[in-house]
């Protein structure tokens, strides 16, 4: 885990996150049960959701890799499990691109995008924080859609997603080898043109014989609050 | 792995099932890479190809589980892997249920489905092998479609899965533990009436987050060999 306080001289960013994330976690209410998100931004918050449990806020989190469960732990947050409840008010997560209009999104590139999108999934409401750099007109180009597969026979997988329209680029780890998941699988990094049409693609992928998940995120996300220089703007479907 | 050979005076169905392996092997030609299945005809039809190869047939092969793998490894048929080749010339395997007239198959019962839905489309040709109490008119009903999903919220995944209309029930191991497919994933018992749309009802599955893969087989056999008691019929679509 990336300590937030060392980015602030050089993610040029880092105060427009920062402001995301306080005003996401101003959301969270007493009692709630939350889903914790992964990545620079969901750090942010997480730290924030922090002071507040440690100011009395009573709250129960799922996180979404171990990454941030060690992270809630050190703060004290407590932590719960799909075994116990099924259902989260409140989940705040973290964006690779955020459509306008659609808040449709691009995650993953975290390598938790499995997690993500399930506890996403069991959320009253998906609440995403973003510095706006991560906001596009449309989804794809320049970031690849992370695809999470089995690792048996993945290169078969990859052959029939490049039939898709994508060029196909197994994850790796530092190291140069395959890059595993929180839940050992691969990931494959997808790049398309620019997607017209993310909920057939995400449909397409997601019926590929030997995809887990995909990291296009359609009709979940219900607010965005995209941080700019001018302050956070709230942006709801 | 069972002796087949132990099956010969309880099972009914062995000396079917047994013409039916045969009659599929007797498709193999010279120099094919093969996808071996999983479960009690397979296990027949992989014997049965052990025999062509102890008498000079050249093929290479990629199981579908790591028992399939032993059976074969002890018989002297040589084995290859997704990273050395990515299509293969014929698989032959069994189901659970056979679709008359559409050849759509449940699949998965013995807990391999994944690693058999991955090879059985990286083949050029699926062959089927089964004795006729697998013929049906509509699949599902009595027999379940296993459907292999996530382990991490896994309980989220089984209400989604409850509400496309299915009866769930996570499949145990003999010591009452959730049972672990060879990949480490969980296997959902899920029991629907007749399927009318089987395309449609994969599609949903495959679509809904935590869901890896699903135990129907929409038109991806090219022939079935179903034996009786009257011999072995060659089902086409």
């Amino acid at each position: 885990m990336t300590d937030p306080g060392t980015h602030r001289g050089t993610d040029p960013a880092a105060a427009e996150k920062q402001a995301a994330a306080e005003a996401a976690v101003a959301l969270v209410e007493d009692g709630m049960a939350l889903g914790l998100g992964t990545g620079s931004t969901a750090t942010l918050a997480i730290a924030a959701l922090g002071k507040r449990v440690q100011a009395g806020l009573s709250v129960v989190a799922i996180p979404t890799s171990e990454r941030s469960a060690a992270q809630a732990r050190a703060l004290g947050i407590p932590l719960t499990d799909f075994a116990t409840r099924t259902r989260l008010d409140l989940t705040i997560d973290g964006a690779d691109q955020i459509a306008r209009g659609s808040l449709d999104l691009v995650k993953g590139l975290g390598g938790a995008l499995l997690r993500e999108k399930i506890v996403a999934q069991a959320s009253d409401r998906l609440v995403i924080v973003a510095d706006q750099s991560k906001l596009v007109d449309r989804l794809g180009g320049q970031v690849p859609v992370p695809v999470e597969v089995v690792p048996f026979g993945w290169q078969t997988t990859a052959e029939r997603i490049a039939r898709l329209g994508a060029s196909v680029r197994p994850r790796r780890a530092p190291d140069g080898s395959l890059f595993q998941s929180d839940g050992g699988n691969l990931i494959l990094d997808c790049t398309f043109d620019p997607i017209a049409d993310p909920a057939g693609l995400d449909a397409a992928l997601a019926t590929t014989v030997g995809v887990i998940e995909t990291g296009l995120f359609v009709g979940m996300a219900a607010v965005a609050l995209v941080a700019g220089p001018d302050g956070v703007a709230r942006l709801s479907r």
